[in-house]
């Protein structure tokens, strides 16, 4: 029988194990250009943290996310028996939906588990973020916060491989392993002493000529303070404030003024349109090596709570997949 | 004899009148290339504080700022006796330079007191602010803070001309008079009760599609919770910070996101190279009065203290000038 998780109640801050709740899904039998995935893989993302503050869709709504699987059963010609798709059923062992939410994988000679990672949204982020919104060029001494999550690990790669210095943030001293491991040029480990505006000071004496932020907080404060003059920065997300209500503190905002920043709020959403331009590129990276897939993987449907409340913990470096 | 407006001491907070004193000047002879221009009209700008900040030049610096004058004693051939000429030394009566740091006034058959004004610095900052930066276009949603100023004043007139919707602030009932007349399309008073999310989400229940920002703080915070998607904004000064070294709080920072906001910090001097396109565009607008001057004009030398304060405790509407 196939199984999903449900929210059990609605956590305030870091999410716990006990806010889930596993349950057997009815049988649902398939109508015409219907299909049934049996799901393998699972995308854990941040994002999901977000829509859990949902109320509209009542009190214990069904979990869901990116998922990676093959079709076993179709009403759809379009969509037949052992296709390949990704779709946004995860969070469940077995998707039942129309064909056309299930996106068959284009064919780049390369594993499915990378349309998760790299060439899933994680990249498909990262790759925009980077060249479209902050600009990035050869030379550009760019920061990126939260550096080892499943973004940051590939802004950090296409940035190195574009001919950028990089300075990547991380928290902990194995996530700052992995980042020099990734290509990073100088590091950070945002649990060390010290304030961020002084630990990218030293980090970055010259200042940085763009920032792609995760993290918000602190770490764009920093970033603000390092700004060189026409800095571009694009704010992906903002961990600091999934789990944390503050407010946003900037202690000399007048430096947006004075080094002429441009701070572009952005979402993967807003480049839909390119995604075989994206493929291309990203896939050519991916064979030469200049991007290499980090994953943190975990093994079966049951483990999907520990792999997400390890993006709020720091527990998982890369893309956080689970194999169901 | 010549005189000239020295800083007496350094103030902390809003300038004191007691703060400046005003000297004779030494009498200067002419070298080659060189001219004296008898100052006719100051400007009174509130970039100057932030120059009052700087050590570098002693603890009693002479004053200067933009100024219109007329040459009347030259050892430059290409700037004889009678040219009219705009500068930066101002705050004194008589000025003595190098030729080629005097700019002849252009010929567009228009008023010379208007080269500080909408044909000036604060002309030129609002329009390519506005165009260039908030990149405004017929039907957009504007929101300009400190609109009655030098500045504002000249963005809320040629949003209104190129059919932008104005949404403006200023402090105080007589302003917010002010603000209607050069034909602002709805008012916020900064000194009303209420907070400026709330007071500019009434004013702007659709919220804003850009935002050309004179003051930070509770305005900027206002316009990240009132922005639409896309929406750009482009802060010019924060008169907030000039004399507070508060933070800036953002309650709600993840909008930047959401929204999509592009916030671009910019100076005047991004678009130097551009005045002759600006000086066609606004001569035009001049002309067929679709932006007007306005000006709160002081009388003599003696009055540059308190025309200066003015800007920093709202007395002020339009552009200040001084009338030598």
């Amino acid at each position: 029988m196939a199984r999903g998780w449900f929210l059990r109640r609605r956590p305030a801050g870091v999410p716990e194990a006990s806010d889930f709740e596993l349950r057997d899904l009815p049988q649902t039998p398939l109508a015409a250009e219907m299909v049934r995935v049996r799901n393998r893989w699972l995308s854990v993302d941040p994002y999901v943290r977000g829509r859990m503050n949902d109320t509209s869709r009542g009190p214990n709504p069904e979990m869901d996310g990116p998922a990676v699987g093959i079709v076993i059963e179709s009403m759809a010609p379009k969509l037949p028996v052992g296709a390949l798709v990704r779709h946004r059923l995860g969070w469940r062992d077995e998707a039942v939906g129309a064909a056309a939410t299930f996106e068959p994988l284009s064919d780049l000679g390369l594993p499915e588990i990378l349309f998760l990672g790299p060439l899933g949204s994680s990249g498909m982020t990262g790759y925009f973020g980077l060249l479209e919104v902050a600009k990035i060029k050869a030379g550009d001494r760019l920061f990126v916060s939260s550096a080892a999550g499943a973004v940051g690990s590939v802004v950090v790669q296409v940035a190195r491989d574009r001919g950028a210095h990089v300075i990547a943030s991380a928290g902990g001293a194995e996530k700052c392993r992995f980042l020099k491991e990734i290509g990073a040029d100088v590091v950070i480990d945002r649990l060390a002493p010290g304030s961020m505006t002084d630990k990218l000071r030293e980090a970055a004496p010259e200042g940085i000529d763009a920032f792609f932020d995760n993290v918000g907080g602190d770490h764009l404060e920093a970033a603000i303070n390092a700004a060189r003059l026409n800095a571009r920065f694009a704010l992906c997300g903002m961990i600091a404030r999934y789990n944390d209500e503050a407010p946003l503190l900037l202690s000399d905002p007048m430096r947006i003024i004075s080094a002429r920043i441009r701070i572009q709020g952005f979402a993967v959403g807003d480049f839909a349109g390119r995604k075989a331009e994206f493929e291309t590129d990203m896939a050519a990276m991916l064979k030469r090596g200049a991007v290499v897939a980090k994953d943190t993987l975990f093994e079966g449907l049951e483990a999907m709570p520990e792999a997400f409340i390890g993006l709020f913990t720091g527990h998982n470096a890369g893309k956080a997949i689970v194999q169901v």
